[in-house]
């Protein structure tokens, strides 16, 4: 299976590495930061499902190539303008992108802080607005690439309608959760942002590798409803377990991010539900855990043993293991061949991952 | 004309208050700001040419309702990303999209106002990412409202690809001039980023006319890429208006503006052909009327004077001439139909207009 990943991250960073989108963008600078994330490549696990997919109900792989390389770059545009949102200084252990652009200007422009942090700021709003006019010309290619223009013409409006409200909704949501005190936010409000959130691109890339195998412009039929709900009990699955290894995981591999929600207060699935199921005393240490500036290990062996305590471990991992289960009947009601296998390792990479 | 303007206008309203594309967008204060700006109204002047190109090409007028309201959502966005970037506060004499969400947020969530200042911003962010989602949403119905797909698909890939990226470019540029002295910026690259920034959304309107009219997807077929020319030199010529309106127009009418230019230090043709013919006594007058608080009326006749003695007016007032007179020779050299006419009186109207 990974073998297989790295053969498809090949393919979509061949595509967006020779895509000539990028080459008339003027400054310069702009040019280099919207290519910037879709170049600096990872697992591309949006166009595996795409392709496995469409392989699992018969398709050709090859056709999902520039669908798969839209919604990489689609999913970055995403990660720019939210970087900007969370104010966040790295990204891939490398600069975000209205960093790299306030470096610029401070380098080239002004040695006024303020005005270069507006500067790279404006500038990423752009190169994000950029990427999301990219991603849709990519998605169109997909016509001289074996998909039929119907369907191209259903997944860029399932893209543009659909797919963008949903996500961009959840990230709002997401910026108001923050703002809020978290006993006052519900554990089905955050699931539903990440739905909204992480859901709806896995969920457009699932159905669309079935749409572009089937050759269908309805995303209502049996076959591609099915795989958009796998798609979405893989995504909730992956992101509790991202919020789990926020609190459990190895120190040593997942790294900095060891405590990183509970600084910045992020109302978590792991978090409400201790809260909910905290004594007053517990809930007390809880939201004295929260915001602190670091997290050493002592701070972190009282929070394992408050969400312990409260039985919000046991709540998420049961949650995972019922998701997985879910995302796994779905993929067995499908004929076995060799994508469903890698569909089905790709599960189980995804939930047992512990980077 | 002004009749057939106000009739589109009408339908264009219409259309963006009945379509559902906002009606899922969550929270509801975001799904507010994402209506605001197209509903807010306004001359409707892309849509306008959109339809009267397309007479003029022999469509059917009605053809072009979609794409009209498309191309209005998507002007929207980018004017919500640039009041950001430029930190306006009022656009069409209301708040700011921004502006209205830090409102809400010092009335809801919090008390902080440089909180609820990045609460605004971050969700004006996303309010014109999803206009962007809108904009392509509504462009697409098209086909079924008597536009074919394959045209639609042209002009999706159009406005995604060229269009984005000039406009945006464009964008980039504009706010990396005013980052420098207006002596080290040239005419040429200010005409050329006013033809991006404004020009090319104008060209996209025009051309789609004429594709829709000849049901054709090829923009460089002669009819439509003279048409994208008509539409280029009214929109410099229009631009080139606009600045001496902030100088030479009339208090009363041009309002609030008079002078703007100057204190935002906006390297307008006009500013920098001055620059470039005054004597260095005029060019220290110049520089020092540049980012003042205010303008009273003694500081607005220097900044006239200086204008006329330095032969910038007169270049400015030669350009617009010439521009127009090419936008009507192209326009000429259509077969006569009313919308032919439409089109010769949009153009008088908006290269005389005083407000």
């Amino acid at each position: 299976m990974i073998n297989e990943l790295k053969k498809i991250a090949k393919q979509i960073d061949e595509i967006i590495k020779n895509d000539d989108y990028p080459s008339t963008i003027v400054p310069e600078y702009l040019r280099a930061a919207v290519k910037a994330y879709p170049e600096r490549g990872g697992k591309r696990l949006r166009p595996a499902l795409l392709a496995w997919c469409c392989g699992l109900c018969g398709g050709r792989t090859e056709m999902t190539l520039y669908p798969g390389a839209a919604a990489e770059i689609y999913h970055n545009w995403t990660l720019v303008h939210d970087d900007i949102i969370d104010g966040d200084d790295l990204r891939r252990g490398q600069p975000t992108t209205h960093r790299v652009l306030t470096n610029y200007a401070l380098s080239n422009i002004t040695s006024d802080n303020a005005i270069a942090e507006k500067f790279g700021r404006d500038m990423a709003i752009l190169a994000g607005d950029l990427q999301q006019g990219w991603a849709t010309a990519v998605l169109l290619k997909a016509t001289s690439h074996g998909v039929s223009a119907p369907v191209v013409a259903a997944l860029t409006a399932r893209l543009q309608e659909e797919v963008g409200r949903e996500l961009i909704s959840g990230e709002a949501l997401d910026v108001a959760f923050a703002l809020r005190d978290p006993r006052r936010v519900s554990v089905g409000e955050v699931e539903q942002m990440i739905t909204l959130k992480t859901g709806a691109l896995l969920r457009f890339c699932a159905e669309s590798g079935a749409a572009i195998a089937l050759n269908t412009t309805c995303f209502e039929s049996p076959e591609v409803k099915a795989i958009g709900d796998f798609a979405d009990a893989l995504g909730i699955a992956f992101q509790l377990r991202d919020d789990w290894l926020g609190i459990f995981g190895d120190t040593q591999k997942f790294g900095k991010k060891i405590g990183a929600d509970l600084a910045e207060r992020k109302p978590t699935v792991m978090l409400l539900k201790a809260l909910e199921n905290a004594t007053p005393d517990e809930q007390q240490q809880l939201m004295a855990l929260l915001g602190r500036d670091n997290y050493p290990s002592e701070l972190m062996e009282q929070a394992t043993l408050l969400f312990r305590q409260t039985g919000a471990e046991q709540y998420i991992l049961n949650r995972i293991t019922r998701l997985s289960d879910d995302a796994r009947s779905i993929l067995r009601g499908f004929p076995d061949n060799p994508y469903r296998q890698l569909l089905l390792e790709l599960t189980d990479f995804l939930l047992s991952r512990d980077v």
